[in-house]
């Protein structure tokens, strides 16, 4: 269903500079690749070069923003947030699928489960015993929902996503196919030559309006709970060990893993494939870079990098210093050779 | 259903000492956390502190631990392993899930499979033609399973694990769910400027009493078999190639990649993330340390750190060398000043 | 079914000499384990020393492969390439599973679904409306296909592994289990304090000729596509990010990830483990080696190690001046204190 170019600025309080106002609109792209009919959006300088070759019926740009060579099709559509403007732009022409407000019949819903309204539950999603799920969720096909599980109101669960007995999920969370939310941590006595089981008996809290990635796995608590914060978003292939306590609008990119009883405050950023030993405490708002391995405390606030991680200035000298190193060692040498001469030149 | 605290020193052939021995005990929990009804552990020095104000009815403790400031409501549980003894009573106040003993009608079962007694299969689980399954072992829902496995007794298969034909487990196995245990090793041949499939015709071996982590995968031999010893645990998320042989009571650790054709001797303990390149032999016992990337063999007993790895001590000295690099640097530049003052000074 | 050495070198194209022609073989194993009645491959010269005891019936070789000391008892086939030779043994030998051409009646099919020939969809799939699979597909068990997805002709998917909606899949594609193919990118935009989800409405395009492992997670463009092309070859546990345009004949091993809006030229190989930022080309051809982080962009052809990832010699060098490095802060130090004595000597 296409809008025009002024309904679009309409709803996204934009004013609209040049090109044709009542041009329909069909679909969003990048400024590199978008056509007539499309709306697009520049806030980095490094497009700009892109703009004047550009076919896009409507552009999103901040007022103060620089742009010369603007083609006299083009619409731009001045805003104080443009990246907001063009994420509207985006839902409005590109909705997201819908599911019915259903129970598929091959679903397998234990006793004493607690449905709210307006629910959509796939084929072959199973939920166990005594767990509820709130008004306006999604729980795709194939979803396993353990016993004593709480899921919140308008969840989505996608497609063979796993949630073991206990887990407590809040309100507003998606969670992506193959995510293994609640299996046992990682725990052992080595005795008798032995690794014994130690009984992972808590579970996993999930609060409000966190996303996480497919494949991702969160391990319940040994005893008590492993934590996820409200509005964190963690990306694939993370794993997140048990009685972790993650805070709130913190960030993990993808493969990122932490061992387990650390405490990552609020809003700190854990980039891709970055390790995190156990019992560690990263501060509010920290940034871990890709692929640092943390190994002790990060300061609120700080930015470390490499692995052992270290404060990220302190880690790029020494990155350039090694760059050095193999020129350092024939200095030295030749060093040497002086110190030697002179050495050999005074017993003369 | 409470137990006394009497009964638990029974059950834990514990000794009491102080607090109130008919007390009422609930449920486990941390030291720095545990509540009146609770029965707690000491067992690491770092915690000493929390005692003195824990409500906890009842804690385990070594005989030889010295502690101070014990509340007088606390009851000192004094046994000579008190790990062990916190273990049974998390067991204990804490008892697992039991699943019926049943097999889900929605369940496929194909032709010529071998189901012991005492089986539970939950809905949705695939079985494949002439498999067997011993007894006593859980088969939880929308488990796959498929042609010519044989699974041993009293097995745990979690939700969606998928287990690809001719994969042999033992008994008393953990599989989490997610894992993918069968599936083809990464083999091809470059001809004609194409990547051609080298055929995976192996398969996977498990012994007993193994537990294989959520989303974990282990790839069949192109020929023959990849084994995992008995009693090895392995957690979530790590990737173990094709034909390498993993031996008895291994640990390895989350995130952790074995290429293909390696053989981990008994006892190796692989920490988290690790990389250990193919053809390589991690000796009996040997320790790599988080993050390590192992491209040649470990000594038996040794422990390593970095990528690529070294000997600890070595890798640490490199650690603390590296540190004091960029000073390093300006020194080194001193000094050739210096030098050539003292040359100029000679040569004047 | 067994077939004769002579039924095997004919099909093979290869000269047999020594041995017995009409000796029958039952299966293929590495030339470390055959045994009689068993038929191997020497193509290394590190396993020459295995013939002379080696228990084979036959064993293909190249023309001007030297060995000594083969077993009468063994055939050679002697062949242009015997690994290519090798791998149709395994094939006769050791042939595939095959489905039959059904559709299970627990299999959930939404309207609109296009099927073609000969397809074989195994119980508990769900395909979902306006989805279209091409002729010899093979779907198994409790694969998960959304919305307006296109599958071609001959693929193979294994159990629970999950496409989301609008992804175009080619001919001859295998994906294996828990692999989850089009989930939404990781993109969120921070404002008033939180993280806002930056709608994922792209897609993934699959190209002829992919295989990609198990739990692999490869995310839907935000928009516009992720696109993989024809011959790449992706191993288990890898991260593909969206908006990612990876080449032909691309390798990926196992725990590679990669963040997302970058090109991988075709025929580059990305080792185990290897982690590469955002925006970054790497060039045709390039190979970065296991565990390498890429931050930049890599030449065609080139070689990276380590990370930050370098050129491959520049990194061997630093490793080697690394290993030196704790001597050479020593030597400095008596550097230093010989230019010392120097100084005092001569104001003295």
């Amino acid at each position: 269903m296409p809008i025009t170019v002024k309904e679009l600025a309409d709803i996204c309080g934009a004013r609209i500079q040049g090109g044709d106002a009542s041009a329909p609109l069909h679909s969003a792209a990048d400024i590199t690749s978008a056509q007539n009919g499309q709306v697009t959006q520049l806030t980095n300088k490094r497009y700009s070069t892109y703009i004047k070759d550009s076919a896009a019926t409507a552009c999103f740009i901040a007022e103060d923003f620089a742009v010369e060579n603007v083609p006299e099709s083009m619409a731009l559509l001045i805003c104080p947030d443009p990246e907001i403007g063009f994420i509207k732009a985006v839902e409005l022409l590109h909705p997201e699928r819908t599911y019915s407000r259903t129970i598929a019949p091959q679903a397998v819903i234990e006793g004493n489960v607690t449905l709210g309204a307006e629910l959509y539950i796939g084929p072959y999603a199973v939920i166990g015993a005594n767990t509820s799920i709130g008004a306006g969720s999604e729980i795709l096909a194939g979803v396993y929902i353990g016993k004593n599980v709480k899921i919140g109101q308008n969840c989505r669960i996608y497609p063979y996503a796993v949630i073991y007995d206990n887990v407590i999920v809040g309100n507003h969370v998606i969670i992506h196919s193959g995510a293994v939310i609640g299996a046992d941590g990682f725990g052992y006595k080595f005795r008798s030559n032995q690794h014994l089981k130690v009984p992972q008996v808590g579970n996993v809290i999930i609060e409000d309006n966190v996303e996480i990635g497919a494949n991702t796995c969160i391990d319940r608590g040994a005893l008590g709970s492993t934590t996820i914060g409200a509005g964190s978003k963690i990306d694939n292939l993370v794993q997140i060990g048990h009685n972790n306590k993650v805070g709130k609008n913190v960030i993990m990119c993808g493969q990122t893993g932490v061992s387990g009883s650390c405490t990552i405050e609020d809003y700190a950023i854990l980039a891709g494939s970055v390790g995190v030993a156990d019992h560690v405490t990263i501060g509010r708002g920290a940034v871990v870079m890709a692929r640092a391995g943390v190994a002790g405390n990060i300061d609120a606030g700080a930015q470390v990098f490499g692995s052992p991680a270290k404060d990220r200035k302190t880690a790029y000298k020494e990155q350039v210093a090694i760059s050095k190193l193999p020129e350092l060692l024939k200095k030295v040498k030749r060093l040497e050779e002086k110190i030697r001469a002179v050495d050999e030149n005074e017993d003369g």
